[in-house]
């Protein structure tokens, strides 16, 4: 079955921006020859995060006041990668910032890529790049940024699967992140 | 260990405004006494979906071109609730406008909330209600929005599960839908 066809952008337009947010409307015509006007989000950075166990087998997770949401939540390290920063020296740079935690070795067996996940297609092509790390130990006391208020908690395997089936943990990236550890054979 | 201190919020004026999508921000005060403008989105209606089953174990899977992403995609069904829609109904609405298909029986063993997960949390409250569905049968030729152009593929298990782990699947609507299936037994 040939896949639906792509729309054809005729001209965009900026309808708002600032440091955190920009948004654009397009002028597309659909594959029917429909004119439709389209809002869409730009992209600042990439997401990147690090899901990470330490030599115990527990993993690293943040409680994390989150002002889009008004309420503190469950979350894993992470951050927006610098311009022109590889994603994996990103999300062991947001790991060190925000935990002091870091793998004690750093290889391509205790740092593993795990994908990618958007944050909703129809809006844009915000999304989070997703690492695991094994092996993490205490380098330095953590590091916040100033709009940061982050507590860490150690929890076991079992709790955080348990966290996400009943809906403790909502959060797309600490989702995916199980998702694919699991389906990796890692949790 | 007590929770991150929730934000204050001083004022809020609006930055931008669509049928589509609206932009806030926020002059708030953090618990370290720090004043901070935080931009976020205003959410327009919450998101549904269906991941279904039909009597062989087939899961249905859309692929659709989302413009937000640019390309075609693999999604299941689903969109935004009509205001005061109870979310279950909704949900089954999408399912049998997008594809035609619904259970062939509906009760709470053919129809089970899986849960909520949120875009981004730092940007907003925006988040989609996962129901999945069992014994789903054609009842009508699908009817689609006509900004909606999508083909039904039924999938095994095997290869959903797959797909989420490979990258071939990036949506996190589908990827946390196969996370509480997995998680629940039920895949």
């Amino acid at each position: 079955m040939p896949d639906p066809q792509p729309w054809t952008t005729h001209s965009t337009r900026a309808a708002f921006s600032n440091k955190w947010l920009a948004v654009e409307i397009d002028d597309v015509e659909l594959p029917n020859g429909a004119r439709y006007e389209y809002t869409r989000l730009v992209p600042r950075a990439a997401g990147v995060a690090v899901i990470g166990f330490n030599e115990d087998g527990l993993i690293l997770l943040e409680r994390e006041y989150r002002h889009g949401v008004r309420q503190a939540i469950w979350q894993i390290p992470g951050g927006l990668a610098d311009p022109n920063e590889d994603l994996r020296t990103g999300a062991l740079r947001e790991l060190r910032e925000e935990t002091g935690y870091m793998p004690a070795a750093t290889s391509d067996e205790t740092v593993r890529y795990l994908g990618q996940v958007w944050d909703n297609p129809a809006f844009g092509p915000m999304h989070s790049h997703i690492f695991a790390a094994w092996g993490l130990i205490q380098l330095t006391e953590s590091r916040h940024d100033p709009a940061e208020f982050v507590t860490l908690h150690w929890v076991s395997p079992e709790w955080l699967k348990e966290a996400v089936r009943s809906g403790e943990i909502q959060d797309r990236v600490v989702i995916t992140a199980v998702t694919w550890l699991m389906l990796n054979g890692w949790l």
